[in-house]
């Protein structure tokens, strides 16, 4: 299959745009050699940033607009305010056949709104989700929601789990993944309502689904199922707390390894492995959310990433563009909706 | 002040009891030589345990039952299960001022439901929360709930909010200590209706509260705030999550430092201030939860403990008691709640 397409990129979103957005570029193009991109944004801002990199022109096209999508806009503001804006001419460029994904460090809100209005959302999908990998001690994980829907009813994460299920099959390669509800315990009493009555729907069901049950907190970090679900405000809260974590163990690693001459000598004879270990719980390495559910790719970068972080969304959005998965996923995701449909309709009726 | 008091334990709660209670005595008279204990429990198991220590059976007193709530009860059977179950004669102890406090390893909900219906809660708290500390990079930080109340609404996490500022100020010793609602985000229009309302109500009240806004996953860990509070459902999932990356990056840095014979030996040269790391970041230091709102002290250890972690629970519950905390902790809550109820009103009318 061709890997030539064109990803198109809000460049004006996140706290380091534009220069992160084509430094990033410029790291992806050694793993992405055949990826063409349309930058929208600012101009005299943009083309200084290109020509510092030799043929770099010859991959890169600038679209000009000078108006852009604020991080404090809600998403009623960013829907309002007019199609001229770098994240809604880069959406826009999906829709019209322009480009094969879109990526953005902009407001998330706002990106999740207008992506879902100008590219709509799959059939049978209430509500597109956010999903992520993870890191666990078995590999990858992916988690979904992350924080499109911050209250979700158990139709919603039925939905999030049919998608999370589809996308591990096709783009993690997996044969049988397993589905996992988050929940505050395995007992099936536990729990909200939403998560209660969602894993009644997927246990009832015959969806060819592997539905693992309930799993916790650590779990995620245990990599008990291949895809974790929840509701947005949950897992917006648990990849963030990861996040802190992380940062939390890294200063009482270096704080320990600094403490003692002893310690500076064992870190510098480790320093190969130590450096290993860095960067495989950097979290810029799992940088790149996808929004899954529309009709079109949709990537979200972190907005305080930088160059390297954003690389990696580049990579996540051309690996989504490049299998021609979202086509299977279409129809996967079709097919399994029909059937929960007539599952969901027998449970409640 | 006197310290000299007794704790109460159910001696049948926790994967590795009764073992592990009567190690975890063993392992915290060194602190607290003042303590005496009331053991609920099977005698014939608890016996031999308590016999292996020198001079144990001066600070412990068995006292014998033969029934104990067992993990996959569920509250409501806890709550029928009779007056004779090791967890339920552990809090009558304290009801009956015959104990200061009571820690028990079993069943969560069935504690919380035990303590609530035996202590009562105190004036204005409709419902007791399960607090714990939290390491962060500026030292501790208190967060609540996590767990007791799945489903919470702005009242529930003003309640929170109060419980959490005192316990701080008396417990932690903080002068004013700075109070964030878990959200998904810091503006505003971010969340669901129970976060914002409650935001309001905090913001518009003048309760002598430091209240910083929101705060998002990462700044648990960053110690953004000293007192985090959340519903019970997400403050489960997060200090879970916390515990699974805990123990997914112990397995990473031991992955790295045995990678390679350069590795090792630097491992070794450092081993005291990994040691010291390990020990740093180890779950069993922060073994103990804290249940607020409750008219007398209960702490719950996690069930799957070893005697060093029921170890830190004793010391937990003691230090409550110790402090003669819970009088003062009282005193100030009916004063908040006072307060807060007048602004509810004034809110709400």
């Amino acid at each position: 299959m061709s890997k030539r397409f064109t990803l198109s990129l809000d460049a004006m979103g996140g706290d380091n745009a534009p220069r992160m957005v084509v430094e990033g570029i410029n790291i992806a193009r050694a793993r992405l050699p055949d990826v063409t991109y349309l930058l929208f944004g600012d101009r005299a801002s943009l083309r200084p940033l290109v020509e510092r990199h030799p043929r770099m022109r010859d991959v890169v096209e600038i679209r000009h607009t000078d108006q852009a999508v604020a991080d404090e806009d809600t998403v009623s503001a960013a829907l309002r305010s007019g199609r001229q804006t770098s994240m809604r001419l880069a959406i826009d460029a999906v829709a019209g056949g322009e480009a094969a994904g879109v990526i953005s460090a902009g407001n998330t809100g706002a990106l999740m709104a207008l992506a879902k209005h100008v590219l709509k959302t799959l059939p049978g999908i209430d509500r597109p989700a956010i999903a992520t990998y993870f890191p666990t001690t078995r590999g990858e994980s992916v988690m979904l929601d992350l924080g499109a829907n911050v209250e979700c009813d158990a139709d919603n994460l039925v939905q999030f789990a049919v998608m999370g299920e589809v996308f591990a099959r096709n783009v993690l390669g997996l044969k049988q993944p397993s589905i996992g509800l988050l929940n505050v315990g395995v007992e099936g009493f536990k729990g909200n309502d939403a998560v209660r009555d969602a894993s009644a729907i997927l246990r009832g069901s015959n969806l060819p689904i592997k539905f693992h049950g309930f799993v916790e907190g650590d779990d995620i970090g245990a990599g008990t199922v291949d895809v974790v679900v929840t509701d947005g405000f949950t897992g917006n809260i648990a990849l963030k707390t990861t996040e802190g974590t992380a940062r939390l163990f890294g200063r009482f690693l270096r704080e320990a390894l600094t403490s003692t001459m002893a310690a500076r000598i064992g870190a510098w004879l480790a320093r190969s492995a130590l450096e290993g270990f860095r960067i495989r719980i950097d979290p810029r390495r799992y940088n790149g959310a996808m929004f899954l559910g529309l009709n079109g790719i949709c990537v979200k970068s972190h907005g305080s990433t930088d160059e390297l972080g954003f690389a990696h969304a580049l990579c996540v959005a051309a690996d989504l563009v490049a299998g021609g998965l979202n086509e299977r996923i279409k129809e996967d995701l079709e097919r399994l909706i029909s059937a929960q449909s007539e599952i969901s309709a027998a449970v409640s009726g």
